[in-house]
């Protein structure tokens, strides 16, 4: 079975749609810079590999992804692609509000781009589960590890760090330049963190500005965290974790 | 001192911008149901009470409230008024423009209406930031309180419970009706949860629909959580701990 | 009776509601400089106060203010706060539509801000009376006391002038300095003046620039008019008119 | 000369410009019932023959008419054409922007169509001027002609009345058709009035529901006023007066 | 019989939408530069004869034309007006709207602007098909001259070229100026061609910079192709044969 | 060399935008339904195995594919998803504006989904060019294989017809079932064709509606054209025909 809509005609989509209970995944990254040792489509093809196989593992089909996400911050270094949050808002909406009419009644948005993607999400998802009558749950990796990471003894979300790296060590090892890879611990703020685990209290995200980026790519050409941690092994039992809890989402909403 | 914008002549708010350094508040709420026994204006209320006893603290001014949040869950019940998320974005960035124009460049948010306000903040923060060159921080009590509420043997956030009520039997006790109120524990639910300081792994918040609401609505008239373990007392202490929280933010900006 | 929407709780506005006849007021003024002798949001203060004694009247609650208003022309001195009328109009079309979802049918928009934000208010009326097919009505004080203000010596219509002045006297005396009041009369011109009680022929109405602003900011602070005629009596006598006024159009509204 | 900018070649506008001391006009009418005697296109008709003929007395160019304006109210009749105000406001901003990049810099729109267009025009001028520095005043003859309606023993501001029937057969007599007209006096409501020169406490100016419109409809096919004290010659002063008032608003504009 | 909708009353116009198979014409042009020789309203011309006399034809109703059109190239030399094209979308959208709720389903456009107007048209004419169910064709006379335009011995699309120069020659020769008039030959590009009988592989059309076009205008001020080919003989088989078309396209329609 | 962006981290970007002379492709295509022989992303495909292997040629970068164009009338059929115009040219244009924030300043967009595509692009290049400063050029396949069309002894643009069966058959043989495939003949009508090599006179392209698509779906379950023709060996030729006019544009461009 080809999961991803984009690779069956019309007519194996309608066979594909019966089986799926109405469940279709949209997965949604960035484009945008990953250190020195990930290619700037990581948090696309994180999105990409877990809606992949976790449609395998349920029946169910994969819309084609989209590249390009909110990366207002990351600007700051080559390559990396923004949309205002605003566009992106319209983008969702319209390709679920495709999908609907074709008979998808429940929607998993896979967020690949952890924390900054998710408020256009949130605004998107609630409008279409208003006017057009559907179910939209949104998914992002970072929030569906909470209990993985420490247990794989792994740090706080920084950006390009040892969780983001081993998961493409694991899908994607001829994209990892690990030893251009540069260490920047994630360092404690008093009351601000952009990890959805952090227990203290704490103000919320705001993308960061050019300036305040300068700084931390200075210090470490873009990455937060230790990805020198890495491992292939680890990456796949993260990703094996974040995919368990993907199919169990599915399965409960193709019920 | 009087610290509200509206309640000052222009020249007033001259001196009172020479000794804020540059910060200024903005409370932002929500008019939506509170269950039978608090009043619509409850998430406006609790903003505006925050930011009037840390701006006296810290000697800064507070720009009036805006009443209206994002609330189209609760629209389930009458006198519910709900803005689009999309409008919100506006009048935020709107509201910041006009204060930098006149030499304010730190703006605190706060949040009355926790986490459902939150994603289109940031949407106006992160524009505010990189087209006005400003500073601007969000401050919702549900993520600055994570570390008080266990302590206040307190349970999980959820809409009307002994956290709000207590917070508003403190400051507003004769807008509370607590004869009326009805205890309606939050249930624990796989991989979803609404409280910020929930530990595990979980799907992200999206607005329920009024069909989900209906279901909340018939167990305890719009109440979540447990109002009858409020106290006035409880929410003395919940509120003075989220007030130096914010004294904390302010003065960290003010240098 | 509280006829204030958002001290009340959903079932105290179910109750409202049922006694309102579907009429609702919702108060719309500004935060814009107003010369050195009234504060900011003198405008809001004014469309609450006339709200708020005529709902006392006719026993019907009153909408949250907008403390917000279109004041291109007042960015001229510190405090001031506009909004886009673009924006404006989306925000009170929402409020609007959320009331007629709960069953209000007929809306009385005041006003407080004279002229200014009537453009944006006449199109977002017709809209939700289009739309929405309820009943909008504009009510603004400067409008409303064409006959009264001659009658009591008072000029035309400036801006902080002896009308609002005395307005103010008579109901927020601790938030007036009187003696801080410049006198800067109306200056006539031909084919043209704000007063809607001109009988001349006239061009229509357009914000200043900030550039025509400064000169009468030079000339007396950002007031127009005679501030030193004010006294509280006739600020009670004006009023009174406006509020018999308001009454009249709520008691036609309910029928 | 040619007025109408349209006809002129673009090295012949060179000329014009240099004449007109940066001087435009901008003719904005509308498409909309005017009873069976009048035209579809009397407001843009009226608006074009002002500007005309101001234009040859000060020697300064006029933009091509916009035909169509916001005339909701009148869509109950066919033939009316209604854009969106939030669309009138754009192409307006559009055209000044256009033209203040040749070198025009002072704009006289005239408004053929009479209170119902002054809304999203204040709108559309006052952001012009904020953005473009450019000076835009708003001419319309319903303002333009307080003090001559009376001398003429003609009534208040109807719709297809005397005033709009004189005018139009004195410029345009083989599109009236005098015989069909039907008068149906302006009624007077307390505190109501479209009339801009009504001396009396009013509410503000909404535009009235198509259901609102149907009565005036059924009394006197759309005519509001009485046609049949209409005269050519009556239209011949009241058009030299509304045109000497432009010749005045224009050559102030010019120095 | 009087085809121009605005200057018939709406009686008329009920009568006329009963003769025209609820057909009816909408001309579209621009304000913008054409060469020395010709004036600003060219395309506008353009689409008012060829719809005028198609419609007095077939007994169908013409709207009052939308003078402006998308130029932002042209705005190069002075007099030209360009609208955004995310405007005149809405703007033609509402149009077709308005006459859609008087009975009119079947709208040809015609475009005197060539090529540069059709892809804001194609968008609102999508629009309207869907959401009113109406029918729109886009009627251009450069695709709609294919066939005669070699036959005259004219060359390919330029600017204020022999095509336009002779079609203005025969119905409004006043306004040319033959002798003023500067040659300017269409130059061969490599995969690059405006004219929509270009038969090689070629690009798409973007309109060109401002830069790119001082080029052109300093070779022939504003003019591309060969006016002086120019005959009023040969701009009435020119206007017959698009007559022709557009007549067959109406009468399809009517039936 | 890798061409993708996304698969390059952010000092590979550098090295590549210093070789490709500030030259960037953008692939556009559509997921909408291909008959029963031909998957959903056909249009996205060819547009990235066009740009794929003309930057490989050229040494430029591809930006990541954007998988949703404008398919409204192909919403007929399953698995179609479509985006409204307005939303793409905003997307198109934040990336275009993302990517020259990087000094990128020549952008080749090359649409997979022929002809629907151009309006929206058109709209979006023009105002990059405007705005930001840059080159934006459009690459259709239909118009850039007018040539090699009839040396294939293929006939006119329909849909999943010989031309994109046989591109297909030559990249993704895997993706096509052509003994799925239905011959229906494009049908010649009176001044209408969508083959941009149409050498009559033509109205201009509307996308069909979807009662009109109904009928095609009826004929051939989507497709227009006749597949049986199709074959690898055309289809490797047709590519590399394009794919030579690819690189031509590029070259010129790079200088």
């Amino acid at each position: 079975m080809n999961v991803w809509l984009q690779e069956n005609s019309w007519d194996e989509v309608e066979v594909l749609k019966e089986k799926s209970g109405g469940v279709i995944v949209i997965p949604v990254g960035s484009t945008e810079q990953h250190g020195s040792h990930l290619p700037l489509g990581t948090d696309t093809m994180v999105a990409m590999m877990l809606a992949e196989d976790a449609a395998k593992k349920t029946g169910i089909p994969v819309a084609p992804p989209l590249w390009f996400g909110w990366s207002p911050h990351h600007m700051v270094l080559p390559g990396t692609i923004t949309l205002r949050p605003e566009v992106l808002i319209e983008v969702l909406y319209d390709v679920i509000e495709s999908l609907s009419k074709h008979g998808f009644q429940k929607f998993v948005v896979i967020n690949g781009h952890r924390i900054v993607n998710i408020p256009w999400m949130q605004i998107s998802a609630e409008r279409a589960q208003r006017v057009l009558g559907v179910k939209v749950v949104l998914f992002d990796p970072a929030y569906m590890s909470k209990e993985i990471v420490p247990q794989l003894g792994y740090g706080p979300v920084g950006h390009s760090e040892e969780i983001e790296t081993s998961h493409m060590l694991y899908k994607h090892p001829h994209l990892v330049h690990l030893e251009k890879a540069q260490d920047n611990p994630v360092q404690k703020h008093e009351l601000y963190s952009v990890d959805p685990a952090y227990p203290g209290d704490t103000l919320c995200y705001v993308p960061s500005t050019i300036k305040d980026m300068h700084k931390s790519v200075d210090a470490a050409g873009g990455t937060t965290g230790i990805p020198s941690k890495s491992s292939k092994e680890k990456g796949q039992i993260y990703h094996d974790h974040v995919v368990d809890n993907l199919v169990k989402v599915i399965e409960r909403l193709k019920i």
